[in-house]
């Protein structure tokens, strides 16, 4: 079943478009996780992510159609890091959560086939062993259609996705992506018309392709442009929460109450930092977080009209 | 010591911008390796990958500057190939080469400085132990400069490079690279001037930046154009073997002899599968190696007349 699809049946079931962003940091962590399994050493700190993100997926499960784990936060602790991270996808996957790989990979020919192999191909072992890999992931477009190809072919034959970083939301996004073009047009909309080809032969039966773009939450105006342009490109749209952009902004990423999913991380995952969860014990940390999941969801169902 | 500054030096001492690309392929491997530790599973793949590139590393080092690893071909080996590529950047720095970790790396804020720790950084740890990362490595522009800032903080603090993603030689790098800007000139002119802008302050004592540009070898004419308006960046060119790009269009990129380094990966690591070289026993393919590095070098030194 083409990925979109899958997403879509995914939100539908649970009745949001919301889903969490996984960016673990040691220092955020609970103190009743990093008291009991922490320490400055690598492999003690992967552990306490690794169990701290169990518990964070067992609670937002339930609530959200898809998780988007991003890979950096795993990097940083090497070969470990990497282990936790495909661990996690793997557990992911069991509580039948959606998993998006935020990678933003990029490469061109044989290197880029590689990553498509790292980053979002299945795997099947002679040992009868099993390594899934995420259900979609980000890449990079700078290489053109070349860095694209591999991850397409992998998509196509595996029923994956991937989310083709368009229109960011940080503050110097526009030095590159909003230069203007010859034809009056900025550089982004140029790339929207690329990510809509590339997507034309992955599209679902509801008509969404398993090709998607990551459009950042800050640029309402932007939303509303590029979905006239991309009528099946499904947005992955980030910086709800803590990087604070606007959700009436993204309602002009919809159509018909689909179109796009809006990913909360730090302000969803951390929420037992914040203020209004400071009445809770500290040890009833994951509450806050299945608090903030349900507070986000019903927040974005009033806004968006869903 | 600054980047540019050490990458010169090495330059000097093994007299040639030649460098060495580590992109291992276990189909491609020499029998010889394959048959005493390979196998369908992937740890033993991984090990005969290592085993491979440590005899590469060290038929290489005696006369090159430095090797780019890329890290893709040992990422789609998961947490196992993780591991060999962070060993073999252990290794190559023993070795006196300087190693350029060829990750593509991208993100913004606190994600891009996770990647700068992950992909970049040294570690020193708390039981003494110490993880060197690669002296400089690839990043891609997308983000504009809130995605480069924190590899730049990260080179700024501990003497490290990077090298931005500008004009890559692949067939459809114009699909975005080569896009007309409103005045006239093509995208990759533009990003060309960011790049110039970001590696500024950090310019060492010969005039090159830490900051460098990925130029492909395929595009002799924009080699001369961004060497015009990019007089601190050194360009890391790759193409030169595989990729067939021209060794004449290469000399655009030097001022004085300097100013680039020329990357050539499966014409020297895989050069005993050429039909130059089937002369030589199976077991002795390091030769084929060693003798590719020899001429290509020589190559180099004629062509670019250094």
């Amino acid at each position: 079943m083409n990925f979109a699809d899958r997403l879509l049946a995914a939100i539908d079931r649970k009745k949001t478009p919301l889903i969490v962003g996984l960016d673990p940091v040691y220092e955020s962590l609970p103190a009743t996780i990093t008291g009991r399994c922490g320490g400055n050493d690598p492999a003690a700190r992967v552990d306490a992510i690794l169990q701290f993100a169990r518990r964070v997926l067992g609670a937002v499960a339930p609530h959200v159609p898809a998780v988007k784990i991003n890979s950096a936060y795993f990097e940083s602790y090497h070969w470990r890091g990497v282990q936790a991270y495909i661990h996690l996808i793997q557990e992911a996957q069991a509580l039948g959560l959606l998993v998006i790989g935020d990678v933003k990979r990029a490469d061109i020919g044989h290197t880029a086939a590689q990553y498509a192999q790292a980053a979002l191909a299945d795997h099947e072992f002679t040992n009868g062993n099993k390594l899934i890999g995420p259900d979609a992931i980000t890449i990079n477009p700078y290489f053109g259609f070349d860095g694209v190809a591999p991850f397409l072919d992998v998509a196509r034959r595996q029923d994956k996705g991937i989310f083709v970083l368009l229109r960011t939301s940080n503050a110097s996004a526009g030095e590159i992506q909003e230069i203007p073009t010859a034809d009056g047009r900025p550089l982004f909309m140029h790339t929207a018309g690329l990510i809509d080809k590339w997507g034309r032969d992955l599209i679902g039966a509801h008509g969404w392709s398993g090709v998607g773009a990551v459009v950042g939450a800050t640029s309402g105006e932007s939303i509303a442009r590029l979905r006239g342009v991309m009528p099946h490109t499904p947005f992955l749209i980030p910086g709800i929460g803590a990087q604070s952009g606007s959700l009436t902004d993204c309602a002009h990423a919809f159509r018909h109450g689909a179109g796009a999913v809006i990913s909360a991380s730090r302000s969803i995952i951390f929420a037992y930092r914040e203020s209004l969860y400071q009445q809770l014990p500290p040890e009833n940390w994951i509450q806050a977080v299945e608090q903030a999941t349900l507070r986000t969801k019903t927040r974005i169902t009033e806004v968006l009209d869903l």
